[in-house]
């Protein structure tokens, strides 16, 4: 398979962009979806803001250098690659915090329905903030099977809270069908794009969609920890309501008055001071992402991941898919369930072939591909073949469970 | 001046540790209250970060380089230094989300009363996350001027939300009496130590402080935007409960429950993934300060202050001192009224002395201890008097408002 996947590549029109990335020796990474690359040109950006922005400058870069607008900077760029309008989105805080903006503000919008609605085994971190809404006795908790998710949208449901695609399992909902559904029981949306945005193309605007947010260092290869970002349809901006009001959320926020007065835009998401530092990873991220462009990325994740099955079959692997075997109905990843898939990524790690695990039982393996060459996928499944041939995954050393993301 | 000034150099024992510190020519920087500076170890610890941790160990990292314990240590190491035990403090999030995050903890401990009292001029994000809450219907703010707040706690007052120095004026709370006020009204108390911590000796343990949160980017040297801490009293950790309940404020993140349970101690109030290259730029600058001791930059503090208004004296410079003459009894910073503080804040700048303005009409110079020289002091006092003395702040240029921090 080697040889064909040489081939591949040869004819790849996105190779090239594999150099824009720092790309250790002796590893195969399929984890860029927990943790995206280091773009090359980020170690020089995040210097001059150090170096020259806050060690020379100081105070004076929130005007000179643009720091005092840069949440609405990068977010008008990760826009136009979930299918919104700049003034739509900005880069803030962490994903987590805000799902509790947009679960909150949705509340707010439908008084007297408390349901906010999701499917058990989302990201754990969209379903423990609906909790502390919950807590707040502000929020009902639903869970629903994705298969019943259509019946279980009645009139108490405010918000119907998804993640566009799975963590786990890759699993793509129909966002436009799920949305429609939602706004015919008269309930809002708010898609969690975590795993798409960067990846695969997202229409929010088209599908009508009312909120989004994402995370900025998974497709966005923003750095670890980087700022999230959020959508709010331009429609849902005058009225909205979120109640993390701090003061960079302010209409005027250096007049620095006693009583909140929420910006007119996208801006009243921000809380606190913007992470500087984040931000400026995270710009280069999404710029490297939207010059390669999000429709030839998904193409070539899809080849990417169709070819890894093919070497698998070629080799006769057998493992149990829980990923849907459509290519389009998939994120950038394959994920396999195996009772001993913790061992086996071990193994694999120990190989240089980075995927990780998923409890309980989950081997997932990403494609990020951006930086990702036909080569890595077939030497991957050599590994990946090697492994659960030789039985090595037994060994003591790769079952000794450590933290792991 | 400028003799004495060098003489007080000269005996100064914290005078070598400006050199850690970098120093760009033609300034003297009157904002380390806003901004504070880069410690010169801080970019080789970033490059460290970005390109070995991120760039060639990608996710193994959040093991191997403890970043998944970074918001615990960082907050283990500013503990100190606030008067507060290892296990109490944790830095992440905004100062901002930090408030909310506590605001709802003391009136989830205190069911039945919905009051949380402040002062009017508080730092505006201190009382607009109470309006947040105040919005979702869970709290009510009062607000009574500080000669007034002991009459204000009565029995609706679930929390007392102060700022330990005030951010304008410098004005220091007597943070045992306020405590102690509070906890007799059988009210919770919140410090906000954004303009101490890092510059003035703070006893939240010996002062029986219920929570406290503060910046990372003013005295302890974090970067532009930097993440905020958080200490909760080691007594009310087992029962506390916030309401931004992310994955990592979960006992088990990696176990992918849908259910949320807290995490024990001070982690559950992590929600996101930690911001890493914020966290690592703040850890540096806190070594920095615990390194130098915060007694001794408080000290030092007075003495530079003390000394700025002995030069404007001896230059004839009356100006309207809005911070306590009596040095013990303010922040690290000196406060002047004047109608066009402004302007001569701008022609202040354009000198090389950087202070910063607060509308309406305060012109605020901060004495960040640890990298001014008394002869940064007696040349800052010289601009002054110069620019009020020519009356070079009347200039057009000077008076053009731009958005300022």
């Amino acid at each position: 398979m080697l040889d064909r996947a040489r081939e591949f590549d040869g004819a790849d029109p996105l190779a090239k962009y594999r150099d824009r990335f720092e790309l250790p020796a002796g590893v195969i990474y399929l984890d860029g979806n927990s943790l995206g690359k280091l773009p090359k040109d980020t170690p020089a950006r995040l210097e001059r803001v150090v170096r020259q922005e806050w060690g020379q400058d100081l105070i004076r870069s929130w005007n000179s250098a643009g720091w005092i607008d840069m949440p609405q900077r990068v977010g008008a760029k990760i826009a136009p690659l979930i299918g919104a309008r700049p003034n739509e989105v900005i880069a803030c805080d962490s994903t987590s915090v805000n799902l509790f903006k947009l679960i909150s503000a949705a509340l707010a919008m439908r008084s007297g329905r408390k349901v906010v609605l999701s499917e058990p085994g989302n990201f754990p971190t969209d379903l423990y903030m609906i909790e502390g809404l919950e807590r707040q006795g502000i929020a009902n908790r639903r869970l629903a099977p994705r298969e019943q998710l259509a019946k279980a949208l009645d009139e108490d449901v405010a918000l119907l809270l998804l993640t566009h695609a799975h963590y786990k399992t890759g699993e793509v909902f129909d966002m436009a069908a799920l949305t429609r559904a939602a706004h015919e029981a008269g309930a809002l949306v708010l898609w969690d794009l975590s795993h798409s945005g960067g990846a695969l193309p997202v229409q929010l605007n088209e599908c009508d969609a009312d909120f989004a947010v994402g995370c900025g260092y998974k497709y966005f290869n923003g750095g670890p920890g980087a700022p999230a970002y959020a959508y709010v349809a331009e429609r849902h901006l005058p009225d909205l309501q979120q109640p993390l009001t701090g003061w960079f959320g302010h209409k005027a926020p250096f007049a620095f008055s006693d009583d909140y007065e929420a910006a007119p835009g996208i801006e009243k998401l921000l809380c606190g001071t913007p992470p500087i530092l984040g931000l400026a990873a995270l710009e280069v991220g999404v710029d490297l992402i939207a010059e390669i462009g999000v429709d030839r990325l998904h193409e070539k994740s899809k080849a990417l991941s169709e070819f890894f099955r093919a070497c698998l079959q070629a080799q006769g692997v057998n493992l149990d898919l829980v990923s849907p075997t459509d290519p389009d109905a998939r994120g950038s990843q394959l994920s396999f369930r195996h009772r001993e898939a913790y061992a086996i990524c071990q193994a694999l790690i120990a190989r240089g072939v980075i995927g990780d695990f998923r409890d309980p039982d989950i081997l997932r393996l990403g494609f990020a591909p951006a930086y990702l060459r036909f080569e890595d996928i077939a030497e991957a499944a050599r590994h990946l073949a090697e492994v659960l041939g030789s039985g090595e995954w037994q060994r003591a050393e790769f079952r000794q469970r450590a933290a792991v993301t």
